[in-house]
């Protein structure tokens, strides 16, 4: 690891902010050794699915599998020649080829493009990215109607346009924070056949050089052995998933935003309907309870809807591969996605530490309890939330 | 209309550019007008479903239903209401009651808030919207699976990183440009469920005051006649749906994108394998042609991709209802819609009146006429597209 | 004017919501009909420059000066035109053309190329629009800081993160409002000279096919003859001067917005601090007053910031002239003008109507008067703010 | 270090991807031990002043100063309690009030708060880092006006939306390269006294708790030991200078992506008019050679301006402290100077690699060789620079 890599700071890579906005779990999962990994994972199943194809005799792609599983690169070694080439495939092949003997070597890579290897093990890299999110956000939701549940009753003065307006049950509020993120995991299982494919079309896309009944058994066989889908067409140019992506963890983020936004009301000091445990401290007045992960969460918001403008801006991907656009997304999503997770993890964080002043909350409310329609609305929310979780763990009845 | 409305110019409302970014059928579909008559049939519904939920007299709900129907309110009657409340329903509410005879003017607006009207009128819009855009989508579509097929044995040469790679057919490229759009027809089968939403929650959004089971009558009753989905609860301040539509809309605009950018660089002069008819002139070089619609595209998708941003910041959306956050809303996304269909009306355009200098694209690509897997997969964005079609346009067997 | 943008609404263009974020002045400013006339106002000024360089006999100078300034063409002549054209100059010099007798007709347009005209004209209409802002600006100062004065002794409770912390003067807290201001109109300063330059490059920015010597007067006095500042070179592809614009108008709209943030927490129902009278009603609860202003400052600082993103974007500006590129800008300044000038328009009425609740604000804070160094800081911004009134009115004597 | 971030990849602290947008020597001036040095000696020149201002007994803050300028306090030890505050002040204040003897520790911190300490020592950070930006630029624009110079007469077919019009010379076009980092630097140096200013308000921004004239004293001393500027009054929620910042990080930015798009397009297989040296390899075509650095530039345009948006909204900063607001900072400026310096760098190696291929260019122009007022405009560049240049390293006369 080179000297200035050590000293990060002030951003992503720094370990004294790293709590506000980083997340150890989808860090290493982004991290450079796992992309380098998952990128020679790619090239072993490339060889697996060229011998299933008739393209790679057993010996070489066996060879080449052991080989590509067995490396060990690290990230310093391709650094340079990273810059030059702006990918990390080139030098990774060409340590794989010298890994295998003499005649095998013709057989690595075969077919492929860089962006085919990167692309995939990026994807393979998202998919795990994806569960994790997607597994917080199964439990944000458990306990968000859970505590929607359990304050039904409990009534809080309604604020519309900041100003307070009627009673309503918290329980309808909180309810109102769960909805959104209910819809978001089944967006999820939606974008993902869509996000998650296998990139194989070599050169220019076309998978020229290969026999094409040899070509539909490759790229099926390369696809089912990453797990991921095959597309209609190689992707090379078709971007929409990752901006798909971004926009997911977007609202995802902004979900969250929302209720951080909703709790630093809550939690002032003039209306003090809530106290947020575990919160910061101050160098000037040590009595102040700072709500920092409520803040985490705005901010995170704030952050990922920022970066959409230029993941989408790289839809614009010019003719069969475009290295300004593609380089863009690097910059993107990986951040974009890791802002979020670490947004998942301070919105659970709120809600453990979470104490709500009932009677502080009933006293502004008023006396009347005017539920309305309240109880029914939280029944639905909870009902829509099983109804997601059972089908999207796979236990669901309605295929 | 004021004066100064009458001189717009520079921007959405331009007379003199209107034609390079503005499109008359949905800038129709969003109108003042438009809006107006919109929340005026959401006033006579609400009146209807009262009437079914046992919370109207009958003659009260034909009365309400009758004026709101036949109500001819200009805009200027409300703007400077709508200054002041920054929301134009109180204001036509009153211009409702008004119209209705003494007691049948406390049914108006049963239950309601503004913001029950104003998004549930907004959403009947955007219906409308959306399906121009779907049939300006299903269209170009079907052209370009068609001219994909027409040159599956064009050889072009296929440029990564801007260098001729290989050569590759132009039919895959073109199946290329096709293969989102498909895509994006069918993210818009899945989003409106949850964009197109009836919204009637009431002041705080439990529909407050009224017995729940005679509310469940009359939302029910709502959605159903307003042809919109009943969400779990009203989304007063859950504006997934509406950053969704954003993001969906940037990504359409972002795939026609691509298809400019692709050809502005077959048009330029060095290469000149298209032309782009009914091309602009220019006011110093006569003899210029100037690829002005391809030009649009690419700016189309920037500037939709740009308002992204603000208006997925809009997802922190405060407490019961936030004045500001809902203010950006309808700053952004009807532009962007107004945005993106324009582009695709001059990515029809292009079409039409695009020349492929075949000879001059062959001659570039070389002897070679590897086409690889091309027409395999040509053949599945082929048969992706009319799945897709058949599916969405309701005959399809795959229920 | 045809009948679709009659029809406008939901945007820009809107009547019904035009007083929430459009302005009358400024949209004057920024019309089509301002536009052509700026643009015919060049090409006569044009022609009389000519004539002083020697290259436009003088009797066909004063022709095209009087038939440019006498022309009145509608938008709607040049509409189609622009359409195909990407820009509205040549329909427009073709007119200009057919209004002067046959070889005066020549001499229309001399050396000038499309960007010249429009940019320059583009540039008078800016310095136009920032006139008027700047105007604001200088009253929205100067009634700040007379009430940070009248404020020096309204203790008011100091809120860090949410959190009351010590009492701090509302007079402090008022010229943090201004000071930054202050500083919006130095930088309007120092911006203009770059932003409003005269553009004068002909087809490829080297005013080719003119004798250099007389080319060196033609742009002196074309630019001197418009009040705008001569660049090095014409900057055709040189887009720094409108970003520097967009950026700038954000600063000043972001300024804004921090007023109606903090207004909208200072006017809170469990606050209370403040009343913004003129405030909006509500459809459902005729009590409420909603602070419609407050929020559209907040809307409208949201708004210009999410457009930034596309308008540096068009600093990608590719060869001598980039059409994407520059249609960009079209779609972004002018919007982003009248957000903020009406922004502007906002914050006085909110100043104009906002009644301080001196004894609410003064019982939060508790007995404390410890004002610190507030009355110093108070003092600084005020001088601050004479010193750049005297100086940007030109009446400064600090050379 | 912990092990999650020994692990990063993919995004701003990745070794692998490094090289393309990353920068050693401003990472390092933004790095956690930067930060922490540079705040331990705010609080050691604060300790100084106070003695000055007669707050601090002189024993007092030597031994302050002393402990401040000995400590080593890695990020690690800090890391949890940022966690906790939102800030890492707090944490590091209460460590160095440990290494110092009992009655001097309530002397440490004096009169100041958290943000007074960060915000003052980011600024030293942010002037280390514009110096070594503006170095970077200095150093391009005399190589670009040297290459433009040296080009004068090599003529090159210009082209205005991808069109070949008139034969243009290259200098010119390098010149107009150059003309905006000129701007740039002035620019810089208009500024760097709005940013580069030292904060210190305590608590509530008003200095409270200090005798004003004491206070008085402190602050202009704290300023100027610091280097900083002074402004009226502390900024704590006056943005507008990082706002600046990042517009002008994006104007650099941007700038450069002009620079490397037309060098896309001059690199071009069918246009090779250049060659970009030291070219990245293919992994499936080694004969390829790709305009990596160019492609870089403009990726690294889109990246800076796309985050615009969300920094200019933390000009949103509620009340005397935002917590939320101040962390998008964070997340935004540092690590958009990296991507700009790292753009620095690269447009100055894709120089050094540039081969034009001056025969290829001129048979493009054609015989033609109208250089119009070209030859003028480089002059006036040059003469910029120059002038710039004296005037911006402090030899100039022009006061």
């Amino acid at each position: 690891m080179s000297e200035h890599e050590r000293e990060t700071g002030l951003f992503t890579g720094s370990v004294l902010f790293g709590g506000l906005w980083s997340d150890g779990e989808v860090t290493e999962l982004l991290s450079d050794r796992t992309l380098i990994g998952a990128m020679l994972e790619v090239e072993a199943v490339l060889a697996e699915a060229g011998q299933v194809a008739g393209l790679v005799p057993a010996a070489a792609a066996a060879a080449i599998a052991a080989a590509a599983r067995g490396l060990d690169i690290a990230p310093e070694m391709l650094a340079a020649a990273t810059a030059r080439d702006g990918v990390p495939v080139p030098a990774m092949v060409q340590r794989l080829r010298r890994a295998v003997t003499g005649e095998v070597a013709g057989f690595v890579h075969l077919g492929a493009t860089s962006q085919d290897v990167l692309d995939s093990a990026m994807m393979r890299q998202a998919a795990q990215v994806l569960a994790v999110i997607d597994r917080r956000l199964a439990q944000l939701v458990a306990r968000l109607t859970a505590l929607a549940d359990a304050h039904r009753a409990t009534m809080m003065a309604g604020r519309t346009r900041g100003q307070i307006a009627l009673p309503v049950p918290l329980g309808l509020r909180i309810a109102g924070w769960a909805a959104p993120l209910i819809r978001h995991r089944r967006r999820l299982t939606e974008l993902q056949p869509r996000l998650l494919v296998a990139t194989l079309g070599g050169p220019v896309g076309s998978l020229s050089g290969i026999d094409p009944d040899a070509a539909a058994r490759l790229e099926a066989e390369f696809a089912a052995r990453l797990g991921l889908t095959l597309p209609p067409m190689p992707g090379h140019a078709q971007r929409d998933g990752l901006a798909e992506l971004g926009s997911w963890l977007s609202l995802v983020a902004g979900a969250l935003g929302k209720i951080g936004a909703d709790l630093l009301i809550m939690a002032r000091s003039e209306i003090a309907e809530v106290r947020i445990g575990g919160a910061g401290g101050s160098s000037a007045m040590p009595h102040k309870r700072n709500p920092v992960r409520a803040e985490l969460l705005v901010a995170a918001a704030r952050e990922v809807a920022g970066r959409l403008g230029a993941l989408h801006g790289a839809l614009i991907h010019a003719e069969e591969r475009d290295g300004a656009a593609w380089t863009v997304e690097w910059q993107s999503w990986p951040a974009m996605a890791v802002a979020t997770a670490a947004a998942l993890n301070h919105a659970g964080g709120l809600l453990d530490d979470l104490e709500i002043d009932v009677p502080a909350m009933q006293a502004r409310a008023g006396d009347g309890d005017d539920r309305g329609s309240a109880n029914r609305f939280i029944d639905r929310v909870i009902a829509d939330a099983s109804h997601a979780d059972g089908r999207l763990s796979g236990e669901g009845e309605d295929a």
